[in-house]
């Protein structure tokens, strides 16, 4: 058998330590996929004092990441530090410079300069295998880069964030807040103690940013996204979402247009007889619609140090096996300039609740903004006093649009806020179909 | 860039036309991708008069399949001419032996043959590639072979033919009977004139096989399988299903157990909430249950010229990169001779009816017999005479159980047969739960 692939793990969390873990318990099963032994031998962590529940005497320990990412003692680096900046992004540049392969779960660190490090690696005739980086252990990154070469794709969409799922799941069936679940959430461990970057959208825009490249074929351009989270979910949507047929998923959203690639995650009412609606609790999907395949839906764990550690390990044994896929599937020099289309027409239409205030002529008074920009509306609801976001001197209306464009809703509503009507601002979800 | 790819594609059926047409029209995307152009240089099928609706005159032509795997102007043999025997046979040792890698959308072949081919194939240094011969476009394959490499895989179960699902979608939709769907599934092109290999189980039976192989490191064992179809099920059984909130659904399922592999192919009762449960017409669906990932689902067309087309490009932009993973992700020497296990108890009972003599005592002698065997009943209907399957002087009886034995089950029902107050012979579907 060849020599032994010799691995280095840089940062020893819940990823470092899971794919660890795989490593040695599946040691001969591995060695028989890749054709040699695959070694971990030597490991980056600043605190060595910490218990980790396993063994690390074996590893030649370094406190510097970028020490280890040059060392001659490892074929490949794996990178389960996080972050931007700072120590993972350092390090990666200095393993790619050191010509070693890296493998990595850092979205954040490949959407905001994903396409430089791919040049980088490029340059060093290596390559950066990211499969954790987008749905945890759903091999998706492998599907796209890979077995769907053979397709165009015109859109990709999915549920990336578990903490999200998990949150508007408990939302519906138990009729909960946001803020009630989120404390759920935070006390089982699937929420951060500052839930911003989940909760706001921002980690799925960065999952989608490395999909939307890999479908598309252009450089990843995580700025373009229009991002908006689920905080202002309420009981009442999904109540009126459930009503009407959909469940409101928060899904990331890019899709192949006239005007370029677009790229949005915002929650959206997604019909209840869609694979994606079937999507509970922590666990994450993508469809991807592509010519001539059709529609492929992939549904599993997307976070944890099981789903994370499975997706790492697959890359590893690809890149012991000599393995060598572009970044991003193609020459970067390849990858188009992300040409950014606006939010456009939405053809499912908007589901738009307000507070309003409950005198004379406020329904009027919607109704002719929404006109005067060409919106026709499907359906207006007013919701009793018996409601429970019932609100003193303000009732929640509900409005149903049929296709319009985005422009269109953002101006009418700004219209009926300055009409002095409302108590608050609106709340709008749109609707596919 | 590197020389040319060089592909021969033997069969120009649905599937190599398929494939011709995406190496034509994403020639740009796929040389990209591979590092390298991807040329089709000569195909093999007997009529050459025939239109196919393409250009063949740029590629030489083969009469014979066997003549054109042994061809040097190709680097790569494509299968497309299907059957487990014969020229398909023929033509993939011819390929092997003469030291180029195959791809191949033959079930039946690699069903039967798949063994000793991978063996053939690690002798002469090449693997034999099959995504499209399990589940059509969904890359369930790749993820087993690769992907999921650091798991131990415990379940493996899907829907996998495309003409069962669209039957049992149908009749349970409206109502009908296998018969009546039977007919439009023929009249929509989405069955055989001769039905019996897709109805009866068989094709899953194939896909399933070698599903189980890459699952269980274990050699290809298709005579291993229990086989039963979906003709026996009538709208009756849909009804009941639905109230009891399942769906019916043909699974192939392989299971690791304490005393082997267990491997099935039968209509099963899904619970609605299941994923395979919202898989409906003609899409198939795998799911595989792993540790440490937790449980995949991959859903999309299994079947048709662009799905098969896109798993058969994909496997030729794999070899096209030099990618060589072995033909069942292992050395086929460490391929453990599969240990067949009997189906054993059923966790999630069963669901039996039966056509029984309206006479006195016929309840009586069922429970009786059920008992004796020491199967515990859930429920006991009777379906009055407005159902639309009575049948003059029986009444369809339907039995709900708990979990039980497999031989307890088929022995109950043989007593009670033998007991003479059966109209025709019961069926009996295995509920998950």
């Amino acid at each position: 058998m060849a020599d032994a692939f010799r691995v280095g793990i840089a940062g020893l969390g819940t990823v470092g330590v899971g794919t660890l873990t795989i490593l040695s318990s599946r040691a001969n099963e591995l060695a028989l996929a890749a054709g040699r032994p695959i070694k971990v031998t030597a490991v980056a962590s600043r605190d060595r004092a910490r218990d980790r529940g396993i063994d690390l005497s074996g590893f030649a320990w370094f406190e510097d990441p970028v020490a280890l990412a040059k060392s001659p003692a490892i074929d490949v680096f794996v990178e389960t530090i996080g972050g931007a900046e700072g120590p993972a992004h350092e390090a990666v540049k200095a393993a790619l410079a050191a010509k070693k392969p890296v493998v990595t779960a850092n979205k954040a660190l490949l959407a905001k300069h994903g396409a430089a490090l791919a040049r980088l690696a490029e340059q060093n005739g290596v390559a950066i295998a990211f499969e954790p980086a987008a749905a945890g252990g759903i091999p998706v990154i492998k599907a796209l880069k890979e077995s769907l070469v053979g397709n165009r794709i015109s859109r990709v969409s999915g549920i990336m964030n578990g903490t999200c799922n998990y949150i508007l799941s408990r939302m519906e069936a138990e009729g909960l807040t946001f803020a009630e679940c989120l404390k759920d959430a935070q006390r089982l461990g699937y929420a951060e103690a500052d839930p911003t970057f989940d909760v706001e959208g921002f980690d799925t825009a960065h999952k989608l940013a490395l999909l939307t490249s890999l479908a598309f074929g252009t450089e990843v351009d995580a700025e373009a996204i229009y991002v908006e989270g689920i905080s202002g979910v309420t009981p009442l949507d999904l109540k009126m979402a459930d009503e009407l047929g959909y469940r409101i998923k928060l899904l990331g959203v890019a899709e192949r247009t006239a005007q370029g690639i677009e790229q949005r995650v915002h929650p959206t009412m997604v019909p209840k007889s869609a694979q994606l609606a079937q999507v509970m609790g922590v666990l994450n999907a993508v469809s991807v619609l592509a010519d001539p395949v059709g529609e492929l839906t992939f549904v599993g764990p997307g976070a944890g140090a099981g789903a994370t550690g499975s997706a790492v390990v697959g890359d590893i044994v690809d890149l012991a096996r000599g393995g060598m896929v572009a970044t991003f599937g193609r020459p970067s020099g390849s990858l188009d300039k992300a040409v950014r289309a606006p939010m456009r027409q939405h053809e499912g239409g908007y589901y738009i609740r307000m507070q309003v205030l409950d005198r004379p002529g406020a329904a009027a008074t919607i109704a002719t903004r929404m006109a005067e920009r060409g919106i026709s509306l499907e359906s207006i609801l007013q919701k009793g006093a018996r409601d429970r976001v019932q609100n003193g001197a303000s009732v929640p209306v509900v409005l149903i649009t049929y296709a319009t464009h985005e422009s269109a809703i953002a101006e009418a509503l700004a219209a009926i806020a300055a009409d002095g009507v409302l108590d608050g601002a609106p709340q709008s979800i749109r609707i596919e179909r």
